[in-house]
């Protein structure tokens, strides 16, 4: 019984109260500011009480629309958008570099850097990679006026440095962007397209920043000067341009403030610093097949402007543990103040060694040992005594005495 | 030397002990949640004690097979499966509305809403996008019995509002899906045809979640039902999948019990919740040539059903640093629970003020200040004596005292 | 004012110092480790003075270079890369089983399992998947010497047996990869393309971790070796390399010291392991039409090395509020020692029951009942008389004895 009583006790630290003005007002704001700090920041800006869900579960599909004059030709979304799929990642083909009637065969290179006068020229090109072909190091005809190295390959061989504008309609086509998310661990799910987003309202809104900022439909030229770029530079040239959306939803409030919010950037600055390499393009063929069997194929050299859309988020919704375990830790942290306090108390207040003489109480091992021989022979009484006589107040310890 | 012992100190809080059952039995009951907390929660849950990589790098490879009949025709894999390349991200085609034979030119729209009577009709559409082509502002006739606005483009207009059905051979359509997953952090490598999985068993297994849980072969039906879908509505309109992987590994454990956890989820319910551009859908062309050299095409609307497979996971393995800094937290935390006690002690206990002057001592500036005045003439003896007089037990006092 | 002055008070623990040799080393020793722990781990390992920005942004360009001969063809980037768009993720095709001039049809199966002599052999394959096509359950003549169930589909079937060996110039071909990332959180970006790459560097490098390491161009068959793999072998079978780059990034330093650093990695390293499905491979078909409107196509099935570019990276860049928190749990962590010095000064070391009596002061519930009852009569003189008396110094109390 006496066991199970001495084991439901409880232990408090017996603390030291200093009745000054100075290390008092102190205190309190260092506690004021701690205070703060977790209200303010912890609680109220970072959300500390809510359990967050980061695994966001996005699907994103993407459709094109518009039609653009190129050589002549009309160009719609089946041709101008690869892949073709309308998944996150599309290119809207701007520039064609086209090379058509192409067979396997033997021609000259058509790059200046290949000219040549005799088969002598040519020959250190053997093996090498580069150019539109397999050198055979032969130097043949290209016109009337002068030679250049033969190759093996698909012939002719394509000139990709004519000078050709680009398909500047491309402004004006629209990107529509359906984005679903999903928060798993609170089974929440949303899309772009709020409820109060009509058929008929979709059909003429386009987005911008200011009116419509949950249109999900965005003019190509907009998406390119949101971003903060020239759209006949890009166009020309080719580029990559980031469409984000955000997803920051609170979900201890109405779901209708969990909404998208939609930001965009320019992904591959590099190419817009560098002298070397700038700009996106990529070749792709089409196959055709002579009634002979022969394949021939159509090699383009596209220009386009990528588009990424990125989609990131989170969402928190009030939780019991993450609020009491930051609760206490706001309790605990509050107490951290008494190291700066100590600090000042111990070392910088007049007065300070006096202080310390209430805060620390000394033990050394020879009192210890005294109290052991003693306590042998007449235990209870001479303890007591032999304390007292040998107690003295400790002036200089502590961890925070930088005096030391 | 002096110096030295006074470094060789220790400072350990001076406490007391209250000797109560109602404060003890408190103390003992916090102390039991925190501790069950961190044992039960932290350790055993959470497994705090382990180093934990998040950052998965995963491969995914899949091929679907199967055949299905449509328009008369057979389409296989090369047919139906979009993009070829067997990645994380591929499409079923299960409903193709093809226009066949288009060449650039001018020909009436096929949009019942550009039906027209005369030229004036269609001028108000010039410069609008939408519809097949770009609109010349001309009025010609469709067929026999109206007129529609003529558009210049590829021509014929695609009429995409034609009644399909779906191709349902997709239901039985298999898709195999071959991931590999290595935690870096660990070096641990490990994929989903697990040791046990011979050719026999692949060759004839489908996944189940109660019998196949690690078959990696799934029926296409299978996992649109899985996903809580109608197979016929999804293959109709189109829609978005996700096949997840998840590797959750204890690597503590044996690796035998490392495995794949599959689950199934529609990532673009917002397509089957709004009226606005239900399903999933897209376009594209498969180019020929005349032998004159004339370029026509076959458009294709294609609606589909995409599959993302994604993987997630993490693995964890015991390390040193995190059980130790745990261990540490869960012990200082256990004294957390003095915040409660302390408040009920000073405040609500009987015999509360009694409490306050056990566990607090008060020193005033005034002490302080006849301490130094009369330590400057006899140091030892009268600083005691004047200590003496002036000490008093402090009664109200203490950051958790809500009395004040 | 009474009220005022007693709330600006400094509330600090009283404490006991322990002048002992033993315990006063341990004791410091302990705090030494923890300081070290923090300094040399926290602060300079981990960088805990800095904000850190893992929501890398990124976007990656890639372009593949060479010619290969294959088939007595000359295979360029348009004919033996998929997808064609340059993004992260692509395919260098390196075996090609080729089918042409396929039609909708019916013929005889291919693989030797549907081997048959009658029709009855067949008719078991009704209705199941598998082989070439649909079968119909008749038994047809393959050629002279045996016959194979007939199936309808696309025909001739593939015969994808026969032993071919991959296209071994892949090895020479050369990669470029454009890589641009930004930091949201600072609004850092960076290319891999460093400003002292100059465009002639560029067009003689090869990427090589010794000499090389920030040129942008790696020969294939590098990139299979440092990822530890047999070129030969994967370009037989196929496989899944990941080419890695991280940007890992102190921003309180040059912005020249945050640099790209490229690893190599087999991703699917489960076909390299397993005889069930090793390698990768896919299919896909180029269509063609006939004068007569006929479509054909040529079906090829294509081993290739996928290449997956995976871009990851964190930034760190100093800020007030990490560093604090981590100073002050630093500052807190040091009296972390004192659960293990107590545990040792209260149980184990000589004299422990006189320490014992120096930490902890007893109040017992009689003390305070007596306390309370007398003060009611002669409050001040006698509260101090009574707790005089029964005062007494506990021996065993506290959480961190052991010997309870």
């Amino acid at each position: 019984m006496g066991c199970v009583s001495d084991f439901f006790t409880y232990e408090t630290t017996k603390s030291v109260v200093v009745k000054s003005w100075t290390i008092g007002i102190i205190n309190r704001v260092v506690q004021l500011l701690i205070f703060t700090y977790f209200v303010g920041w912890v609680f109220l800006h970072e959300k500390a009480y809510q359990n967050r869900d980061t695994a966001l579960e996005s699907s994103v599909m993407t459709k094109v629309k518009g039609f653009g004059v190129y050589n002549d030709r009309i160009m719609d979304v089946a041709d101008f958008v690869t892949p073709t799929q309308g998944a996150s990642i599309f290119c809207v083909i701007t520039k064609l570099i086209t090379t058509e009637n192409q067979v396997q065969g033997y021609c000259p290179e058509s790059e200046p850097k290949y000219k040549c006068k005799s088969d002598s020229d040519c020959s250190r090109y053997l093996g090498t990679s580069g150019g539109n072909g397999i050198k055979t190091g032969r130097c043949v005809g290209y016109n009337n006026t002068f030679k250049t190295c033969e190759i093996r390959g698909w012939c002719p061989a394509e000139i990709d440095s004519v000078a050709i504008e680009p398909m500047l309609e491309a402004e004006n086509f629209t990107i529509f962007i359906k984005n679903s998310i999903r928060f798993p661990m609170f089974n929440f799910t949303k899309g772009n397209l709020l409820p109060n987003i009509t058929q008929s309202y979709i059909k003429s809104c386009n987005f911008d920043p200011i009116h419509n900022i949950y249109c999900p439909i965005f003019r190509l030229g907009d998406v390119v000067r949101f971003a903060g770029e020239d759209f006949y530079k890009l166009a020309n040239k080719g580029g990559v341009i980031g469409i984000k959306i955000g997803w920051i939803c609170d979900l201890d409030q109405s779901d209708d403030n969990c909404n998208p919010s939609y930001s965009f950037t320019r992904l591959d600055s590099v190419s817009a610093k560098t002298s070397v390499s700038p700009g996106y393009n990529f070749r792709y063929a089409k196959y055709f097949k002579m009634e002979n069997g022969t394949e021939y194929r159509t090699l383009l050299k596209a220009h386009s402007i990528r588009f990424d859309v990125l989609v990131y988020g989170n969402a928190g919704k009030f939780n019991m543990i993450p609020t009491l375990i930051n609760i206490v830790t706001a309790f605990t942290s509050v107490g951290v103040g008494t190291v700066l306090c100590d600090l000042i108390l111990l070392n910088f207040l007049k007065g300070a060694d006096q202080y310390k003489a209430k805060k620390f109480e000394e033990v050394t091992e020879s009192q210890i040992k005294t109290a052991i021989s003693t306590s042998n022979e007449i235990y209870k009484s001479t303890q007591t005594l032999s304390l007292r006589y040998d107690e003295k107040q400790s002036t200089d310890s502590g961890a925070y005495s930088i005096g030391l």
